[in-house]
């Protein structure tokens, strides 16, 4: 999807094969593709193939680098997660925030070329690698136990930058948007009137309902099947149903 | 945190018990406590503690049902996740919709609970479990391979009520909302002025800039040191290193 095939996923130094793996997987799943490692502990491995599941293409395509130099060498704009405080504050902003701002940026610029940088499972990056950033970028979380897994943060990273490239896809192309997934159109108000009049009638001649003194219970039905707002089927499928009863209770005819 | 107390996770059959610790982490670290798992594969089990890293409270409260129906009894919202579409079509809403909702809910009516289900790794929800929700939740994500793992899903979605309960807290409580968290105030106006007239000195004294013909170069400088909004410190700072500067160009005195 345009804006996310020029950003990159890096991770420093990963310990865990299993999170290269997830990390894949969770660019794979949110239309990213690009993925680098630096210095992993172990890659390939089993446990990085098994991870991936469905997104062996992207893990084919990871590249190794022995600095984190050389793994963002071509970016113009590299952004850092971290999640602690600074003694020096960097500009700082939420996972949403960058999300907007990097695809702001690849639909101004479509040849620029950024990195977002997640550090290692025990220790995040070092403060001279988040000098190397424009921006750091802070996950939301429970100040009490902030610590998201490495593949974890990846996922909501590129989920971010999923749903937003998705509000700046042509409505036509969003295929995960908010399309129009019912089947049926919605019942107009006179159908819904229809339905009513149809209830009542049926009440009153069942005797659920005395027409001297109605009470509340007409009031309350209305509210119901207003705040269903049904479709067109369900409402002759009401009818058919109320049809049926009032025979049932008429006697057969 | 407000809100997110009274909303549980249950997952459906995991084959994985790998991702039951996962899930686990997903939801401490976004503030939530409560997870169920309904006829689990293999539970406990060593994998699910490790992946659950510092969330061992959250695993060892973690129930474990024979049916869905008594995992999620006494909830007064059940959301069901699902991939796919349905022949009969359900109230469908995004993770980001779900989460305002959910919180909505909590703060109108505190003593409501919620369940948001989590189906089988390998194909989800039956139509049967997912006919038992008032709403099913779509993440989004890449059409060509929809397909999170089952913790990350749980991520997605626990981030997506954490985010939306951070909005609802008083902006005083937001521990990782938005804070001030820049150590020296702003520039003013008159301190970038005079930065500009003490570099614009310091170019003539030192030759670089011909005040006959000075060109755009103190246009240009201008409108770096503006986009960049120096503060108070870095102001000083720039500052001494131009008196530096300057000294070290009219030699020692």
């Amino acid at each position: 999807m345009q804006g996310l095939d020029r950003i990159r996923v890096v991770l420093v130094e990963p310990s865990h094969p299993g999170n290269i793996g997830g990390a894949a997987r969770a660019l794979k799943v949110m239309g990213l593709s690009e993925l680098a490692v630096v210095n992993p502990r172990r890659f390939p491995d089993p446990q990085a193939e098994w991870r991936a599941a469905g997104a062996q293409d992207v893990l084919e395509a990871v590249t190794v680098h022995d600095s984190l130099d050389d793994a963002i060498a071509d970016c113009h704009w590299v952004v850092g997660t971290s999640t602690r405080q600074r003694r020096i504050p960097w500009p700082l902003k939420s996972a949403e925030e960058i999300a907007e701002e990097a695809i702001a940026r690849q639909s101004r610029t479509p040849d620029s070329r950024m990195a977002i940088l997640f550090g290692r499972e025990a220790n995040g990056l070092t403060n001279t690698e988040l000098q190397k950033c424009h921006c750091h970028l802070q996950i939301p979380a429970d100040p009490d136990y902030p610590s998201l897994n490495l593949a974890m943060a990846v996922q909501v990273v590129c989920y971010e930058l999923f749903k937003q490239a998705l509000l700046n896809q042509p409505l036509s192309d969003q295929p995960g948007g908010q399309p129009d997934i019912w089947d049926r159109p919605p019942a107009t108000a006179q159908q819904v009137e229809g339905l009513m009049t149809h209830l009542e009638s049926v009440l009153i001649t069942s005797g659920f309902l005395d027409p001297a003194n109605p009470g509340q219970s007409l009031t309350r039905l209305r509210r119901l099947i207003n705040r269903v707002q049904p479709d067109e089927t369900e409402v002759q499928m009401l009818r058919g149903v109320l049809n049926h009863l009032l025979q049932g209770n008429s006697g057969p005819n």
